[in-house]
């Protein structure tokens, strides 16, 4: 089913108010998770929003608590979360660097004690509406195992890079697992194979089929020993620079809560040069859109190019929610 | 064969000073060479001097030039590598971005117009020695298709992640191939194939097959459409920063020169948790490696642990040297 844009931000505030969130943090929150919806990210946008729901009631989350500057260190600032909700303290986080970075052009700050912050991509979208690149990453929960491990013992800690262009910017948002728990079970559901190998089964093979490897739980790295190393690098610079807990710590807790994030902002407005760069983005994006497609009829899109059609229908036609995902919504009004 | 790793610098150093290098210089370029070899980066050290060589004799690179900063933007100060040797080059943007971070617990260095660094680990293990985190990438001429497309028009981009820790530091040191060109050639020459796909046959399948892959020059990205997202948004951020090329403008010149990097360090020693900080690495890393393994008999092990043995071996025995590459090297003298 499709669901008008403001008519879903109303929907998903209102039930954010009900639950004590200030109006204007409700529209915010509602908007984060309306965006990634209407941006196709549906894991971390409308079927995301139960959980974040259920962790309000619980107390995981507090509605009316926020980030806030904890301490200095040389030009990185920390930033502690107070337990407040995740996509609202990052969105702040993000906020801070890119004003720092208007001053130095580079901003860093390091958030620690901070729930979930769903959408990873939206932080970076952030900084390339502002005029910056946006470089940031979150710790997780043990979710994955390393390379040649077969228990989870590293988080699948997504990465953003984003650099802004005109009005559809670069966008890599990639968490170092191949396929989340949220996708996988969406093949399974569809009955499809992953795309490519998404973890172990039984006998410890590679393999595509998701029901398979959610037995495991043995998901695959990103580029096998490749996705691993980068997972344990970034757990340690987002808990050592926020001085907040590594993957390990998380794991320790009741549920995933808590984790790190790491924000940093570069303010391309202030470089002499700014115009030149446009040029430069433009055509490095021209001449990877014009690569020679393997499949004639699948063009070569640029990260973040695809999301912008997606965008486009879904202010046209309205945003995409499953019909259980929106029942289960509607049940929290 | 294996070499004592001084009598490898010392000829390493003399062929360089023999053409025009300075004594200091030439000793750091050779130490930067034979510590690639010690560590087991072979493809990176004694096996691409030779190229090294070549690239000064037919001028691409300037013995006698050096880096130098250009401009400054807010913190992040601009360099322009001069056509000076890469490894030289980077190595003194690194020490001024650990410099920096001494002063603001964060400092970039952007650097233009370089070349070929050769290693990327080594800055990483650079910042780390220094008390740093490292992190740093460079882009390079077009060598891998993006996902979805057949003809090269993206770099291998690598990027490294060091954290220090002990004598030991974490070193995470990735291209955004899946395996290089060098790689794929070792497997061939032993009659291997590469240990996971490595890229495409001539049908268009994924293979393991070095061969195949080398004939239609289509090297998967890592993790697929994750890592030539990366390499994208690698490249854009190193060369807009650095003001420099784009791979797409490297891929317009004779050969593969004057790239862009981008290097950062943060000061961990500035922190006032420093001490806590040891213990969380500790932790985590103890965490990673009494994991389950795979295999029984295969322990598993964080990123940058494995070569503290083969340094220890290469210190302890000599450091391997490939027959050819050595007499390669021995005929430059």
């Amino acid at each position: 089913m499709r669901i008008q844009y403001q008519e879903l931000c109303d929907t998903l505030s209102s039930i954010l108010e009900k639950r004590g969130m200030s109006h204007s943090d409700a529209v915010l929150s509602a908007h984060l998770f309306a965006d990634a919806s209407r941006d196709g990210v549906y894991t971390h946008g409308l079927n995301r929003f139960p959980l974040y729901v259920s962790y309000i009631d619980r107390g995981f989350i507090d509605v009316s608590a926020r980030a806030e500057l904890e301490s200095r260190v040389g030009l990185i600032e920390r930033w502690k979360g107070n337990k407040g909700p995740g996509n609202i303290n990052a969105h702040m986080a993000m906020q801070r660097a890119i004003e720092l970075s208007h001053e130095s052009a580079i901003g860093v700050v390091a958030l620690r004690d901070n729930n979930h912050w769903m959408r990873a991509g939206n932080y970076g979208l952030q900084a390339a509406e502002n005029g910056c690149i946006g470089i940031l990453w979150t710790n997780a929960m043990p979710n994955m195992p390393a390379w040649g491990a077969s228990d989870a013992r590293i988080g699948n800690n997504p990465l953003v890079i984003a650099v802004p262009y005109k009005d559809t910017p670069v966008l890599v948002d990639i968490a170092m697992s191949m396929f989340s728990y949220g996708k996988l079970e969406r093949y399974a559901m569809e009955g499809r194979e992953c795309p490519v190998d998404g973890g172990f089964d039984e006998k410890g093979n590679l393999t595509k089929d998701p029901v398979a490897i959610a037995r495991t739980r043995r998901l695959l790295p990103m580029g096998y020993w490749k996705g691993s190393g980068l997972a344990i690098a970034l757990d340690l610079v987002a808990s050592l620079v926020s001085g907040g807990r590594t993957t390990k710590d998380i794991g320790e807790l009741e549920v995933e809560t808590g984790v790190s994030q790491f924000f940093m902002a570069i303010d391309l407005s202030l470089f002499p040069d700014r115009d030149e760069m446009e040029r430069k983005i433009g055509e490095t994006l021209e001449f990877i859109d014009s690569s020679d497609p393997v499949k004639e009829s699948v063009k070569v899109h640029y990260p973040g190019e695809g999301m912008r059609r997606i965008r486009e229908e879904s202010m046209k036609l309205g945003v995409y929610a499953d019909e259980s995902v929106w029942e289960k919504i509607s049940g929290l009004i």
